[in-house]
């Protein structure tokens, strides 16, 4: 019985660590196919989807069976809830993705505004934020994922900078409105990437620790 | 002990409650006080996010104590579990609103680009579908949780409306454009929040039904 109730949550981690590996693919290849101007990456993100979608519900539902066969104490129940918002994170930044991939069909019609080079550097930031989120996860790591929650505002520096950026082209050219706004929508989608990576660092914390470190709750707790 | 239960679920449903008619008021404080211009409106929102994370934890842990020391089976599980998803995508939609609230700070420093009409009106959908969407989670009503999931098009084909309407300013007026795109912004902000109504209304079918129905798993699966 006990074996068994390893054994599926080994499962579990499993198939998060898959989702989040195609999602993390997802993000470089949307940004690639915007970088390259390659239409065929941009097609492949958002036809993923629903390999993600069907990794979302089936998290889900064996973390349900869990809870409702197994009726796990303490730590393993906090595990089994992280893993049901982890879910629900990677799911999003999957659509994500796809968001930054509709939005490079709708670019691809006209030549890129300048060559990228932040944008990219902010997609490099968010997938190794996830990629370490996950891991952190499966080693049960604290001290990681405090560290990426910490990255996360040099994600939130870089796309200021892109913002303004951007305003002073489409003042300078107003033809290159549209092109601008593109990539400013472009640079908000990897921001909210990298917001989710911190949702699921914090998560990790929670869960080794067993104690909400979101909102600095025990500041506002202990000032109450 | 069953009694107990039933109460503890019942102030897990109260403090949801309170939850989403803070953040729904948010919604409507931080529009209000862009469309008419009063930044101690916008700084209220702020000054409220406080109180919406406080409850977010709270929830999160009344779950967990939930699902620890009662260990719920079927639809009390279901019920659980979706309190903790829902109080997740409320925490969001109120720091949706202090985004908004903070773009008003900013354009506040000029006049307004135009009268709002469309994104008071995006606003006021999103707030129905969020009151609904709850009251859809106290009743456990998935017929009105359905006709909630609809609404989301109507929001979105009002956003693709104002985005057009801002390009076209933009290029009209270079000057216009920081205004614009904060308006911009405003209205993909609203957007999210009738997407995350729009989460919390397939959760009460699910909740309901015991199936899940984003995704159009389903047919996904069928097909497969």
């Amino acid at each position: 019985m006990e074996r068994l109730f390893d054994e599926e949550l080994n499962k579990l981690k499993e198939k998060l660590l898959r989702m989040a590996g195609i999602v993390e693919e997802s993000v470089a290849l949307s940004i690639e196919g915007l970088k390259d101007q390659k239409e065929e990456l941009a097609r492949e993100v958002i036809h993923r989807e629903e390999s993600v979608n069907l990794l979302d519900v089936e998290i889900d539902e064996t973390c349900l069976r869990l809870l409702a066969l197994r009726q796990p104490m303490a730590g393993d129940l906090r595990l089994i809830t992280s893993a049901m918002k982890i879910g629900v994170d990677l799911e999003r930044m999957g659509d994500l993705a796809v968001n930054i991939a509709q939005r490079t069909l709708e670019l691809l019609k006209a030549p890129l505004l300048k060559p990228l080079i932040d944008i990219p550097r902010m997609a490099k930031l968010a997938q190794a934020m996830l990629k370490d989120a996950i891991q952190a996860f499966i080693d049960r790591n604290d001290a990681l994922a405090s560290e990426i929650c910490k990255r996360d505002d040099a994600v939130d520096a870089l796309e200021n900078q892109i913002f303004r950026e951007l305003l002073t082209y489409m003042i300078e050219d107003p033809a290159s409105i549209w092109r601008a706004v593109g990539l400013l929508l472009v640079s908000r989608y990897l921001e909210r990437i990298a917001d989710h990576a911190t949702n699921i660092a914090e998560n990790v914390i929670y869960m080794v620790k067993g104690r909400m470190i979101k909102h600095n709750i025990d500041k506002i707790r202990s000032a109450g």
